[in-house]
């Protein structure tokens, strides 16, 4: 995350053409946006001055806010298509829009034609909150919408893309929530403690391909030093971790032997909803056995 | 399993020639060895019938022995190598000798050469209690033997190979144990009760494919009709079940909506080291949480 | 449970006043109850002629209904004060209506009065299928009713009763399920095996008292060689198991010491509100955690 | 804790006589102690005080040692018997010495006598690391001991004793970890969240009875807002608590009905056998299920 620019303080001090040229960025090619939003200053958090810069964004006539939503650019232009090769399906880090199989690409492709046909505007989603899977699932879903459910959509997730950049833009006091985090935590049951040294994977599971999002290793207490996932918003999508416990468990006098271990690794697959939540994931194992759950 | 075509009772009462005949293939190209234990009947049980065969086998003279030994039919000549094209790492069935990866199939070549070089003999092992995973790590750990501990795994691996071959040749009483069992169980712990329409796949998971065993659904038990594997030795491996519990509980007026649901197919990953044992490995599950063990 | 001395081919095929005074004990009294099922025979359940007999209660006029339902016997004349001692606390056996504390022994004389006051009948209910805690509980709930639900549910109980009765005269086909089972599992979760040798008892958790229903050991399959409870229908009431785990553990190389051990006894609290039913009450243990869940 | 009068710097810049007199009740009636530690003044931390005062104990000449440990107070003096009535078997608060049943009271005295007469010195022992159950099973224990280990045992427990003192008394860096932490935690795996206003209570489990030491509910964390036990020692013993989530899964939407429900108060007992650890026992529920675990 880039470190922001701004104050709250400050933007709510500067003259109102010195605040719209400051938050250009935020609402791109609309500088309607921070105009309106100037007269109401003082914001007494960073919150209010953003509700306020999207109450202008809803509040404005249908012509200006048809236009501005169809100013935005075409998600389109992203998609690439990626020759899969073995290799391919198991990237390094997350599932880019710039390496679709064949088939995703089709159906990319066919989707934007239709949406645009449909409703004359590109679609619009916030892609830092999904992953690739879950814009496809989004992308069906809205282009099921009438056109009126389906602005409200693309509103909203304006509201989420200036979120985020405002609050990367701005510091001040009641930023909202733009951040998620995923954590995890090994407990080794069988000597009733954190188990310390266990190499942990997270990949993201797509349709066509696994991205390494993370690599690590659980420290003595039998966590990971930083969160696997924080930051930035959690992607709406699938994962999985891979727990290595076998080799933890080979290392202990009193488990019990048998060759191949019954667990080696340990994958726990699961979906991300809500891109600001926190989802703590933790293994509760033994040789034999193994608890997960949804933590907090 | 083909079913058997002499009974132990008519064994035991034939002419010796014609038990020699009647046995001809479970030691094949070695009637010596039927012909030594002709003398002993009758044999109250078929373990007692092998026992004797084996024993003739490990009384021989060392170079009848040894002229026996080296008569088995080389491993290398299963080995064949496919080209790996996407389609290949997800196959149907186990993963037998004839698909190998390129890497594999040198290693396997490797092995065997080096193998002949050092004992003289074709490498010998009972390859239905094993996947080939597993055939690779046995050839690689018995390389290291010496001659006389090696002559004593060939040894121990022919008298399993004709201890499947015999039970299933002759029916009477007090067979060996030669097959295993793997079963599962989905418990709903969200509604206290068994978890019934829950789609199982069963994979065998190779170092360089997949592998489709079997797919199932639980009955109203929350088990399935039939163990997943069984009526045979299990493989010594690794394996993999997937449990779509996703879709149960989204069909439960009760559970918690979430979207994506955070556990939707649950993998659990698991190896066998028991091709006589009985795995049993259930999942308790709620739409947040679950636990498997080696149950009984 | 008693062997039954009829079968239902005999009663199919008696004359109408034998067959009256084989079933003279199920509906004490009232010899007009199998007077009216006799003309329905051949039955070819034993559900389907208790059905018939229940049938002849509920239509009934609505004097002669009245005057049976009023005929049963006082559940007031069983209950009985105990002095409270230390003893009399923790039972052998059952916690039963004889040895109630000064405080239930009011309770129960309270409403006993109230309810004869209200209905001007006795409360009837089938106390095999209830425990004290349980009848109080019902008790208080029935004497809410107005008058017709409670003839309702008066006779829905003397369906229950003589439904017990008839499955224990008369042996045939499409006898009713009037038996539940109480049965567990210990699994040692730290080497993956049935635990056997763990002591078991299972108590009566009452308001006033604990009773000793049951004190057991493990088998070599961690189970029990008979169901807790069985054969006959489970109580509605709150019970508590207790698996001494300690000493099974203490007995393993490979558990972790610590003195005193963390889990020595567990016990696990639970409530049957289906007589009928199978509870599966299991342990999955490890000196260090534990898992309980209703299996099945 | 009363908060501490002295500051270790203070100490090490003291006259001699005013160090001991400031340290006088550490070790009480035993003067020579401090004298012999203000010597080797400055300590650096806490600890290296202690050290050097336990130091001085131990290097002491027999006589003096002898007498210093043979001025300790008896135990026995504080030992009291209880009539046994119903109430006192379930107190308020820990089982202290002074309410013993008649058995116990017996049992402390005969000890009390027989290691009076064996070793000719008062049985020592830090009684705030104990319960009086766990005394009972020391004193049993040392009895057992021979003249040199029971030595070493006593003073042991001085160190103890004195290192809590010296704890309380001093302000400084390095000092050693003299309490424990108890604490817990309800994660509701039907909804995947943290349980709130789950009613807990916490029992010392004694042979002779129960002393309710805490009550509380739980936060919107699932959590307690302050730990079960904390700033203080863990007494040695049984303890046990329980979780009363009946009345919140009954308050849930989702929660499949059951009457009466098969979990409603879930008893977890455990031992503590680290007076300084930190014990987590966290419950994982569902209605009809539970995991338990010792955490971290």
């Amino acid at each position: 995350m880039t470190s922001p620019r701004l104050t709250l303080t400050g933007l709510n001090e500067l003259t109102a053409s010195s605040f719209v040229a400051a938050l250009g960025e935020v609402f791109e090619h609309a500088a309607w946006v921070p105009e309106a939003a100037a007269v109401g200053r003082p914001y007494p958090t960073v919150t209010a001055l953003h509700d306020a810069m999207m109450r202008a964004v809803r509040q404005a006539p249908a012509d200006r806010q048809a236009s501005f939503i169809g100013g935005h650019p075409e998600l389109g232009s992203r998609f690439k298509r990626a020759d899969l090769t073995r290799e391919s399906q198991s990237e390094q880090g997350g599932l880019g829009l710039d390496r679709l199989s064949a088939e995703e690409f089709d159906r990319f492709t066919r989707l934007n034609a239709a949406y645009r046909e449909k409703f004359g505007f590109p679609f619009i989603v916030c892609v830092r909150r999904h992953t690739r899977d879950s814009i496809l699932r989004q992308f069906e879903k809205r282009l099921g919408n009438d056109a009126e459910a389906e602005r409200a959509a693309a509103l909203h997730e304006i509201g989420l893309i200036t979120r985020l950049r405002i609050v990367e833009a701005v510091d001040g006091p009641g930023k909202p929530a733009t951040t998620g985090r995923l954590s995890t935590h090994v407990l080794d049951t069988l000597s009733g403690r954190p188990a310390p040294g266990v190499k942990i994977t997270l990949h993201e599971i797509g349709a066509s391909a696994r991205g390494l999002l993370k690599e690590t290793t659980t420290n003595a207490d039998g966590r990971t030093d930083a969160p696997l996932i924080g930051g930035e918003p959690l992607r709406i999508g699938t994962y999985e971790l891979s727990f290595h416990i076998g080799g933890y468990f080979a290392g202990l006098k009193q488990a019990t032997a048998a060759d191949p271990a019954f667990l080696d690794v340990v994958p726990i697959r699961f979906a991300i909803a809500e891109p600001e939540g926190h989802y703590h994931v933790p293994l509760l194992a033994t040789p034999w056995s193994y608890t997960t759950y949804r933590g907090s």
